[in-house]
C-alpha cells in the first residue's frame, strides 16, 4: 500500500485546484449590491458527479443538473446564484435554467450542456433573467484562478449564512499529488438526505465518472447526510464534484486504484469540514453539538436515535439554555421508533455519565453547566445492544433562529 | 335511530358528571404554594379505559396504570400530580406509585388496585413521597362534587400551561341522559401518538369495559393524535376515562347499543375540545393552525403530509412572523416521504388559493397578511390523488417557546 498524505490549505479557495477559475459578482438578486452570482469554470472538460435532494418538489436547476449528471456528460462550468431558488417555477423555471446555461456557454465558447446550474433563495419567485444575463456578462470576463476570486464566489452563494465556507486539501503521494477544494452554503432548511443546500467541490485529480459518482455518494452519506439544523429538507439541495485531471496524475479508474483510498479520504475530509461548517453557521446557532450513538444493532438504528435527539426542539432549546436536561434526551431516544431497551441505555454529556441503565447516574449540575457553557457539546448515547455506531452533527435552537425565520422574505 | 342531543356545559368541571368528586391542593412539588396534587374519586366503582404513550421510556405511573387497565379492574379514584414526572426513576419510582395508590386507597377505604396514578413534570427526579402523602391526607377529606373543586383539580395538573382545560357535555336522549366531563394538561412535548401529557375524562354513563376502551381508542385517534406542538412525545402521556353509571341509564354493552353513537360522539367532542385547548395553550403559541389535507389516497398519506407541514420549524416560524411563505409549506409536503405528485398539489391559506398544480397561483400578499394576523389560521393542502382526508391542529413557533424551554428546570 503506497503512502499518501493530505494537508489542509490555509486561506482555502475553490481555485486551489489547478485549472479552475472563479468569479463572484453582484447582479441585483440580493439587496445592497451584495454578491449573488458565482461562476466556476475549468480550463478543460471535467468528469462530473452529483447528489441531489430527495424532496418531491425539485427545483428546476436540480432537475436539469440531475439529467446532465446521469448522462455522464463532461462539464466545464458551474453557475450558482443566491436570492432566488428557481423552485416551484414550472416550465418557465426550466427555460430559465437553459437560458442561464446557454448564456454562460456562449460567453465561454463551450457547448451549452457543459454548464451546470445551482440556485438558492426564496421558493416560487420567477428568475429575473435580465439580471442573471447581465451578471454572467460581468462575471465571465473577470474569471481568474485567484484566491480572491474564489472567496468572492463563496460569498456570492450565501443566503442567511454569516460567513463563507471554503475548504481545500492538498494530497501528496507516490504517484503524484492532487488538490480537492470546495465551497458550500447552508444556514437553514438543513436536514440529512441532503443537508447543505449547495456544495461545489472541484479537484485536479483525474477520475472515471462512475468512480467519482461512487465516491461522492459514499462521502455524502458520511458528511452532509449526518447534519441537521432544523429538520427541513430543501427543494434545491445539491452537491456537485468536478474533476479536471489538471494535476496530471494517472486517472483513478476503479476503487482498486492505488490512489482511490487517498482520494476518497480527502474528499470525505473536505466535505465533512464543509458540512460541519454549515452546522456551526446554522441559523441562530450558538452551540455545535456532536451526537454519537454507539453499541447499536446497526447503523440505521444508531442514526434513527441520533436524528431523533438532534431534531428534538426540547433538547435543542435546553442546550441553548445551558440546561443539562438529560430527561429530554432520554425522551427523544424513546420516541425515535428505533427498537430501544430502556434498561440498557446510557447517556454521556462530554465525560459525564448522566444516565446508566436507563436511570440517572452521575448528575453533576455544576460540571454539566461548565460543559454546556462551551461552544462544542458532545453527547454520547449507548444503546447497549450491538457494535455499530453513527454520528450526527447539529446545533442548538435559539431566539436567533426564530428571528431569522419569522421574517425571511421581508 | 333514536334522537340524541348534546349540550356544552358552561363553567365546566370534572365534577359535572354525577357521582364524581374532586380536590386540588398544594403539597409543595411546585414553588409558591401552587396547586400540584389532584384527586378525583367516584362514589361507586367505575369501568376504566386508558391509552398511553408509545415512548420506549415509560414513566412508572404509565406502566402501573397500563397494567391495571389491561386487567379490566374497576377503578374508583385517580391521583394526579404535577411538578415531578416519576419517569426514569427505576424500581423506586414504581414503589412510589404503589405507595401513592395505597395511601389514597386507605384514606378512601378502597382496595389499592382501584386507584390510578398520573404524573407530569421533570423527568428523572425522585418523587418526594412525604409531600405526596401529606398532600393526599389534605386532599381526600376535602373531596367534593363542587365546580370550584373541579377547577382546583384542573389547575393542580398544570405545568407550563397558562390556563386550566375543562370541557363537559350533557347528552339527553330517549333512554335517558348522561354527562361526559374532562380535564387535560399539555403545553410542551406534544406530538401525535399521544399528544397531551395527561387527560382525565369521567362520565356518569354506564358502559362495558371493552366498549369504553374501544370508544376511547377511536376518539384518541381523531383528537389527541391529531395535535402537535413541537413533535416531542413524552414518557408520561396518558388519557384515562372512568364511567360510573351514576346517571342510571341502561349500560352501553356493545357498539350496536342505541346510545353508543351518541356516547361516542360526545366523547370525541369533549376530547377534541380538550386537545384543541392544549394546542391553543401550546408553549409560546400565538396562533392556532388547522392543517387539512384533502384528496389523499388514504388517511395515512394525508396525516403524513399534514404532520410534516405541522412540524416544520420553517412553516411554524413563518406563521409566527405573519409571512405567507407558501414555499416552505410546499417544501414540507415534498419531504414528508408520502408519495406526492408535485404537479397536482394545491395549497390554500384560508380562502386564498396560493398554489395550484404545484406552482404559485394567487399570491396576494396583502390578503395573506390579513389572514395571518388572525388568531386562527387555516391551511388546506390538496394532493389531487384520491378521496381521503386528515386534519392536524398545531401552533406557531415563537420566541416564547424558546424562552420557556431554554430554562425549564431552573
Amino acid at each position: 500500500m503506497p503512502f499518501w498524505v493530505g494537508k489542509r490549505i490555509k486561506d482555502a479557495s475553490i481555485t486551489n485546484a489547478l485549472g479552475f477559475k472563479a468569479a463572484g459578482v453582484a447582479c441585483g438578486l440580493k439587496p445592497q449590491d451584495a454578491l449573488d452570482l458565482a461562476v466556476v469554470a475549468s480550463e478543460v472538460p471535467c468528469v462530473a458527479a452529483g447528489v441531489f435532494t430527495t424532496n418531491a418538489f425539485q427545483a428546476a436547476p436540480v432537475l436539469y443538473d440531475r439529467t446532465m449528471i446521469s448522462s455522464s456528460m463532461p462539464a466545464q462550468a458551474v453557475v450558482i446564484n443566491s436570492g432566488c431558488a428557481n423552485a416551484c417555477t414550472g416550465d418557465q423555471g426550466m427555460a430559465d435554467v437553459v437560458t442561464t446555461a446557454e448564456t454562460t456557454a456562449e460567453l465561454l465558447s463551450l457547448a451549452p450542456e457543459s454548464v451546470l446550474v445551482m440556485s438558492t433563495g426564496v421558493i416560487g419567485k420567477p428568475m429575473p433573467m435580465d439580471k442573471i444575463v447581465a451578471g454572467l456578462q460581468a462575471a465571465v470576463p473577470v474569471l481568474a484562478a485567484s484566491t480572491e476570486n474564489g472567496h468572492a464566489a463563496a460569498r456570492a452563494i450565501m443566503t442567511t449564512d454569516t460567513r463563507p465556507k471554503e475548504v481545500a486539501l492538498r494530497v501528496a503521494g507516490p504517484t503524484g499529488g492532487f488538490t480537492i477544494a470546495g465551497m458550500a452554503k447552508g444556514a437553514g432548511m438543513i436536514q440529512p438526505n441532503m443537508a447543505t443546500m449547495l456544495c461545489l467541490v472541484v479537484t485536479d485529480a483525474a477520475l472515471k465518472q462512475e468512480v467519482l459518482q461512487l465516491a461522492l455518494h459514499a462521502a455524502v452519506e458520511n458528511t452532509f447526510n449526518c447534519i441537521t439544523v432544523d429538520g427541513d429538507m430543501s427543494t434545491n439541495d445539491t452537491v456537485l464534484v468536478l474533476a479536471n485531471g489538471a494535476a496530471g496524475i494517472p486517472a483513478i479508474d476503479s476503487t482498486e486504484h492505488p490512489a482511490y483510498e487517498a482520494f476518497y479520504s480527502a474528499l470525505e475530509t473536505v466535505m465533512s469540514e464543509l458540512a460541519q461548517a454549515v452546522v456551526r453557521d446554522g441559523e441562530g446557532a450558538t452551540r455545535f453539538v456532536t451526537i454519537r450513538v454507539q453499541h447499536a444493532i446497526n447503523q440505521a438504528q444508531a442514526r434513527k436515535v441520533a436524528k431523533s435527539v438532534a431534531n428534538s426542539l426540547l433538547v435543542k432549546t435546553a442546550i441553548y439554555g445551558q440546561d443539562a436536561n438529560w430527561g429530554r434526551i432520554v425522551c427523544a431516544i424513546g420516541y425515535s421508533e428505533a427498537d430501544i431497551q430502556p434498561e440498557k441505555v446510557g447517556v454521556w454529556l462530554g465525560d459525564l455519565e448522566l444516565v446508566r441503565g436507563g436511570a440517572p447516574y452521575n448528575i453533576d449540575e455544576e460540571h454539566s453547566t461548565a460543559l454546556l457553557s462551551q461552544k462544542d457539546i458532545n453527547i454520547t448515547i449507548d444503546l447497549g445492544q450491538g457494535d455499530d455506531q453513527a454520528t450526527i452533527w447539529t446545533c442548538d435552537l435559539s431566539h436567533g433562529y426564530v428571528d431569522i425565520n419569522a421574517h425571511y422574505r421581508t
